[in-house]
C-alpha cells in the first residue's frame, strides 16, 4: 500500500513524508514500481506542485541513481550555465570558453534539443569532428586543464531522471515547474558545480511564456541550490524573439564564432556578458557584477575568449579549421532563398515557436526523440521587432536542403512575423535578476 | 501524440472531443495505449472531471467493451436497484424477491465487498448451493420466468471496466464521481435494465461521506441515464451508522430473511421499502410511490416476498431450508462473545467505517481482493445511536472463528461506538430523493 499512500497523500494536496517518497522512489529507480503508479504520481505532482522537502527527497534521489563528478579539493571554483531553451539560444558557445578564459572552471553537460528549442549538443555536433561523449574521467580533467569541458548528458550521470524524464515526456507531466527545476538541478549538481547562473527564457518562444512562471522557477532551483551549498543566480531573459539572427545549427556556430571575435548581434553579446558576469562572480573571479561585465566585454574583444574556444575544438577533436574559417568548414545547405517583405511596415511581433517549429521542419531540430537533424539547414533572419521594412527588403534568408522544403518555410516565416502600424512591445532583453535574497526587476538601461 | 493531446487536454481543464477520446479509450481496450498514459489521464479525471459528452464516450467505451443481456421486446420492465455501498446493508437480498413478487422484473448483477464494505455476492454465498455463476442466457431466461435473477459480474459484461478499476485501484483515482458513475452505469445498462433506483449512501460508514457528493453522483448517473432512456432515481440514505442489526455475511442472510418475513429491523424495512416503491414506479407497477409503499408492505407482511425469495434460493441452486431454518442452515461461528456497556451512558455516534473494518478483522470481508472470506463472522449490534445502556448492557454479540479474534474485535467495537451524555445527531434514514428534475428534501416524518 505504501505506493497508493504516497499517490494520494500528493493528489490530496499533502506533503509526503521524507521517508515514505524516498521509498518510492527508490522503488521506481529498482524497477519495483510499475510505471503507472509513478505516472499517477507525475500526473498529481502537475495539479499539486512540491514542498521545499520532497523537492530535496527527489534531488537527492535523481543524483543519487548515478554517478558523480567529484572535483574533490582541487582548487579553483566550478560553474555551470544553464538555460530553459528557445529559439536561437548559442550563448554556451560563446559563454563556455569566455568564462573559463576569465578562470572560471566551466563543466558543461548540454542537451540535444526537442521540439521549436535547439540544443547545444546538435550545434556543436555540426563542427566536423567535435566529440561530446567524453567519459566523465576525461571530462574532469579537461575542465582542471583547460577550465572548460562542453560534452551531452551521458547516461551515468542520473539515469532516474532519464527515466522519468521519458514517462513524463508522454504523459503531458513535463511542464511542472517542480519536476523541471528538481530535474535540472539534480544534473547540474551531480555535475560537481560549485554554482549555477540559470538563464530563464520567457515570452512566446520559452517553454516558460509566462513571466510569473519564469520567476518560480528561479526560485525553486536557487532553493533546491540553496539546500547543497550551490549558489544560483537567474537572469529573465526575453525569448519573444529569437536571440541574434541565426536558427539552426551550423548557423549558429558562425554567429557563436562572430561573438567571440567581439563582432555578432548585440541582443546575444548583451546576455552572454550578463550571464559571464554573474559566473565570474560566483567564481570570485570578478568582485562584482560591473567589473564582471568589463572583464568579459575585454575578453571577447581581444581574442582571449576565440583562443580558447580555439583550444576547446582541437582538444575536442573539432575540426581547428573552424575558428578561423567558418564558412568553409561548417557544412552548407545547397538551397538558399531570401524572403522579401511583401508589405511596408514595421516588424510588430514574432511568433518565435512558430519559428523555431518551422527550423525543426527544415530538418533543423526534432520532433521526435530519434529524428535525425540536418545541420546546414535553418534561417539568418534580417529583422527584429521594430525594424522598418519597405516592399521587398530581405526579412530573412532560409537555408535548406530543398527548395520544396525552402518554400514550406518561407510560407511559415511570413505567417511568424506580424508585419505592420502597431507598436512593437518587445520584452525587456533582461528584465529581473532573482537571487536568494529575492528578485530585482533589471531597469530597461542596461 | 494522439493520447498526449487527450491527456494534456483533459489535465488543462478542456473537453476532450469525442472522437479522440473515443479512439484513446479503443486503444486502451485493444492493449495500444500503455497503462502509464492511461493512469495520466486517470488522474487528471480525479482533479478535472468529465463533461456530459465526454461520460456519454465513457459509458458506450465501457458498455460496448463486452456483451450485453438483451431482452429485446420481451414484456416486462426490467429495473434494478444498486447501492454506493456501507455497513449491514442487505437490501438487496430483501428487495429482489419482493420487487420481483410485484411484478417488477430484477437483472440483479451484484458485487463483492471489498474494504470495510460487504458486498451481496458474499451474503449471498453464505447460503449453501447458491449459485452466482450463471451464465447470461440462463440469467436472461431467470429473470424473464421468475422476475429475478441475482448473479455476480462477470467478465463478459463490461471487460473495459475492469480493467479500468484494476488501474483506479492502485493509482489512487477511485473515488471520482465521474469515474463511479460511469462505471455503475455501464455495468447496469449492459445487463439490459429499462430503469435503476440508486441507494446513495452518505455518512462514516459510506465511500461519500459528504452529502454534496452523494446528491453529485446521484446527478451524474441520472445524467448518464437520461442519454439512454434508463430512468434513474436515487435515494440519499444514511450511513452513520450501520444499517439494520446485523453486519457479516450469514448473519445479515438471517436478518434478511427475518424482513422477507414481516420482522426484522425497522430502519432496514423502511430504506428497503422505499427503494421497491421507487422501482414499481418506474415499471408502472405502482400508480405512485405511496401506492408502491403499501404494495410493498403488504407483499413484506403476507409472505408473497419471502416465496418469491424460496424459489430464487431453489433455482439458483441454493439449500431450501434456508427460508425456514436460517440459523440451522448456514454456518455459524464457534465463538460468541457478548459485549456489554463499561458505562451508563447513550450511543452518541457509531463509526460505521470502524466497525465494518472490525468485521473485515474477523474475516467477514476482504483487504485484498484475493481474500478469503468466512461467512460465520461478523456482528449483531443491539444499539443504535440514542440508545441508553446500563453499565453492562449488551451492546453487541461477536459471532467469531476464536476467542483472540473476538477479544480484539471487542476493543474495536468499543473504541467505534462512543456513549456519553452529548445528544446524537443521527442523519435521517432516507434525506433525499433526486429524479432527473430535482432534489427533494424528504421530511424527517417518513
Amino acid at each position: 500500500m505504501m505506493p497508493y499512500a504516497v499517490i494520494r497523500q500528493k493528489r490530496d494536496g499533502g506533503a509526503v513524508p521524507r521517508p515514505l517518497l524516498d521509498s518510492f522512489l527508490q522503488a521506481f529507480h529498482h524497477g519495483d514500481l510499475p510505471d503507472y503508479q509513478m505516472a499517477a504520481f507525475l500526473m498529481a505532482v502537475w495539479f499539486r506542485g512540491l514542498d521545499a522537502t520532497e523537492l530535496d527527497v527527489l534531488v537527492d534521489a535523481i543524483i543519487d541513481s548515478g554517478s558523480r563528478v567529484d572535483f574533490g579539493a582541487e582548487p579553483g571554483r566550478r560553474i555551470d550555465k544553464h538555460s530553459t531553451g528557445g529559439v536561437g539560444d548559442k550563448v554556451s558557445i560563446v559563454l563556455a570558453p569566455l568564462a573559463a578564459a576569465l578562470g572560471v572552471q566551466v563543466p558543461m553537460m548540454t542537451g540535444r534539443g526537442l521540439g521549436h528549442s535547439g540544443g547545444t549538443v546538435d550545434k556543436l555536433s555540426a563542427i566536423p569532428g567535435f566529440r561530446l561523449d567524453l567519459p566523465l574521467d576525461t571530462f574532469r580533467d579537461q575542465v582542471l586543464d583547460l577550465g572548460v569541458a562542453m560534452i551531452s548528458q551521458t547516461p551515468e550521470i542520473t539515469p532516474l531522471d532519464g527515466r522519468l524524464y521519458a514517462l513524463r515526456d508522454v504523459t503531458a507531466t513535463v511542464d511542472s515547474i517542480p519536476l523541471i527545476a528538481s530535474s535540472i538541478m539534480s544534473k547540474k549538481l551531480a555535475s560537481g558545480i560549485d554554482g549555477l547562473v540559470l538563464d530563464v527564457k520567457t515570452g512566446n518562444g520559452a517553454f516558460m511564456t509566462a513571466e510569473a512562471d519564469a520567476l518560480e522557477l528561479a526560485r525553486t532551483m536557487i532553493g533546491i541550490g540553496a539546500q547543497r551549498d550551490c549558489d544560483v543566480v537567474a537572469l529573465v531573459t526575453a525569448m519573444d524573439r529569437p536571440l541574434g539572427r541565426a536558427v539552426g545549427n551550423a548557423l549558429e556556430v558562425v554567429e557563436a564564432i562572430d561573438l567571440l571575435r567581439g563582432e555578432g548581434p548585440a541582443d546575444v553579446r548583451e546576455v552572454t556578458v550578463a550571464l559571464t558576469a554573474e559566473m565570474l562572480v560566483l567564481a570570485a573571479a570578478a568582485p562584482d557584477i560591473e567589473a564582471g561585465r568589463a572583464a568579459a566585454e575585454a575578453a571577447l574583444d581581444d581574442g582571449r575568449a576565440l583562443d580558447r574556444f580555439r583550444r576547446l575544438v582541437e582538444v575536442q577533436g573539432g575540426d581547428p579549421r573552424v575558428v578561423d574559417s567558418p564558412a568553409d568548414t561548417l557544412p552548407r545547405a545547397p538551397v538558399q532563398r531570401t524572403v522579401g517583405a511583401a508589405a511596408a511596415g514595421r516588424v510588430v511581433a514574432m511568433d518565435t515557436r512558430a519559428i523555431g517549429e518551422a527550423a525543426v521542419a527544415l530538418g533543423a531540430g526534432r520532433r521526435h526523440t530519434d529524428d535525425l537533424i540536418d545541420p546546414r539547414v535553418g534561417f539568418e533572419l534580417q529583422v527584429e521587432p521594430g525594424t522598418r521594412l519597405e516592399r521587398g527588403d530581405p526579412v530573412a534568408v532560409i537555408h535548406a536542403a530543398d527548395h520544396e522544403v525552402a518554400a514550406r518555410a518561407e510560407a511559415a516565416l511570413r505567417d511568424a512575423i506580424t508585419v505592420g502600424d502597431d507598436t512593437p512591445r518587445p520584452r525587456p532583453l533582461i528584465s529581473h535578476r532573482v537571487t536568494r535574497t529575492g528578485v530585482e526587476e533589471v531597469g530597461p538601461g542596461r
